[in-house]
């Protein structure tokens, strides 16, 4: 059956309307028993939010399906109107997007950790006392030129003991068990084929670990390494070729400057605030049709568990918008990737509120931007991956279909 | 494309947190012009159940698709996470799991009733008089030893003039019309095959109806069968493998007893009445993870179609869940398998009201459980196949999906 992105790309045409969506991370909420079951959102006071719910029309966000959390990679593919089950980013790849990399779909991607080992090869600190970024970098010289006859390895640091390695080549694959046990006290695992074409690939990962151990072993500490995450990036069509869209993000954390990168989005210098963002979007209005804005610290706040931190966020996120009611004529969003509950101090399975404001939209008697309107709005529940659609319809950027 | 149940399976983890749900049989009903146009569930007085709504979320299920009634297999199966329409349990498989067999998936099942034909073999009462359970046994003792070249039968009494024909052999196939012809004047037909593959099983069908209806004949009520609902078991997988939960059915009725043992609930004994249930549940506490409690009533009196007796069933359910109330760290679950509205006197297609409460629901301020209450509700209208899911999550007992 056809997938939602490609009957949209079907009917994708170009026109003058901008579609600006502002992604509030982990926006969602979970009722919290000590601040009288409200969510954060339901706590917070937002009016500029809750005028342009009264403006716009309201619904919830399921990124995946009822019940499942989503990492951010299948959250954002989501928003991007990308089925996130069809279009899988695993974490490798993520990892690399979050450094600046853009992984061709030969390549395959692991997640690296320095971890410490003893004397009979058993993990005793799986983040090798999280050693700065500068000592990662140098345990990362002592592994250069490492030489293997079927493909080229590279290795970036990411922060402190993490690191992604790339692995370049033909006919490679990304189906391969991770070599990190996940606990201390097992040693690193070999690289297993989980299907038989990844066998070449496994050997390969196998004949690096080999050396690189040798190499790392005179270190008291960060002397060993494992891997997880293998992946390949999905080939994954740009938002132009898909929407005929000229999209820009804002974004401050790589991580969501790498997903953007990955469906074609011109990744932007934006400072580090939500008004650096704001102001900068409005800098380049006239050079895009889309642009992504990315807003951390909701989501930071929530996997702390600081209900309150991220009620401030919120608010904070509040006084910054006025820029995004001035543009008016735009079909603005506001929603989430996911929630991330401060009750349950991780990404959650709950939908996400979202906020539809153009003048082509069905007010629908939204009084305020909270969880409970918005589960009672017009747009009802439906999964992330119909919300382009949706943006490009009020846009009027989509054809009639059929005659 | 991956099924929900697939995708939930491949999340699901181990962990305390336990899932509790209860099935109130046919939940749902409609309008009713006598009584002011409410259903019975709005008619009724629920304290406790408006109770547990107003600290919990509400939304609709919908069974199969919008406008499509089920019977009682697909409705529990959708509940059990399994898509209705993949996993068709047949009249015949039905039957024999209400009286406990366990079907292999090579069987071929039938529900037969005995039937009193005239002496030109025309049907003159369907149900041969209702005779007793024990005359259906004698009945079904003259039938034993008919031999059949190439399969086995098996027949056992169920209640009244009904019995199960279970046909164990290598290589049948159960796409076989019936041999009722549903209406009183007509004579019973043959087994006629569906596709080519079920013509064998059709001809062993056919001889052993007529070697039976040789000894039937001499009898002056009860002297003929007719066979129906010929099925076999489909591939279902259990609830431990698909959600890693060890599960217990406290159910009264044998078809729901049947319903949880082929997703490989335990089944445990539980006495005659909803408290019997709970009290039984409560003992039973520490050794499951999941509890799936059958509430058989609001279905039998609406299916009567008698809207004041659906009403006291449910008031009576109210009063006895101070049990549920009492479990409150638990994600509970009270819902319907379908509706079964007084007004029409059988299942209908209606979506069904639910509740769900648990210490990690987003609180949607329900204040009652009522259609339309539940329809306003914060976890909108989803296909009940997602209702495993919602739990799963509810329970932390799903992993992240992606990076």
């Amino acid at each position: 059956m056809q997938k939602p992105h490609e009957l949209y790309s079907s009917l994708a045409i170009r026109n003058d309307n901008k579609i600006l969506v502002l992604v509030v991370d982990g926006l969602g909420g979970m009722s919290h028993k000590d601040y009288g079951y409200k969510t954060e959102l339901e706590y917070a006071n937002h009016p500029n939010l809750d005028r342009l719910a009264s403006r716009g029309t309201t619904g919830m966000l399921t990124p995946v399906l009822p019940g499942v959390t989503p990492g951010s990679g299948p959250a954002h593919l989501g928003l991007f109107g990308l089925d996130p089950i069809s279009f899988n980013i695993g974490r490798g790849v993520l990892e690399a997007l979050g450094i600046g990399l853009a992984p061709a779909p030969t390549d395959v991607l692991a997640r690296g950790n320095f971890c410490t080992i003893d004397h009979e090869g058993a993990i005793i600190d799986r983040r090798a006392g999280r050693i700065p970024t500068d000592v990662c970098k140098q345990r990362l010289a002592l592994l250069r030129n490492i030489h293997l006859p079927q493909a080229d390895i590279e290795l970036h640091a990411v922060q402190d003991h993490r690191f992604v390695l790339r692995l370049k080549g033909t006919d490679l694959d990304g189906n391969i068990e991770n070599t990190d046990p996940g606990v201390v006290g097992a040693k690193p695992k070999p690289a297993r084929p989980l299907i038989p074409r990844a066998e070449t690939t496994a050997r390969i990962i196998n004949a690096f670990v080999d050396q690189a151990m040798d190499r790392l072993k005179e270190q008291s500490a960060a002397n060993a390494l494992v891997l997880r995450g293998f992946s390949m990036m999905p080939n994954i069509p740009s938002f132009y070729e898909l929407y005929r869209l000229r999209s820009a993000a804002f974004a401050i954390y790589p991580m969501y400057k790498g997903l953007a990168r990955a469906v074609g989005m011109d990744v932007i210098d934006c400072g580090r605030t939500l008004s650096d963002q704001l102001q900068t979007l409005e800098t380049h209005w006239d050079r895009y049709d889309y642009f992504f804005i990315h807003y951390k610290y909701t989501d930071s706040s929530g996997e702390d568990g600081d209900f309150l931190s991220k009620v401030s966020h919120i608010e904070a996120l509040d006084s910054s918008i006025d820029v995004l009611v001035r543009l008016d004529r735009a079909v603005l969003a506001i929603t989430g990737d996911h929630s991330t509950p401060a009750g349950i101090k991780s990404h959650s399975w709950h939908p996400v509120p979202l906020l539809l404001a153009s003048p082509t939209c069905r007010r629908d008697g939204s009084t305020a931007f909270t969880e409970t309107i918005c589960a009672r709005g017009a747009l009802g529940n439906m999964e992330s991956k119909y919300l382009m659609g949706l943006l490009l319809g009020h846009a009027l950027r989509l054809e009639k279909f059929g005659a």
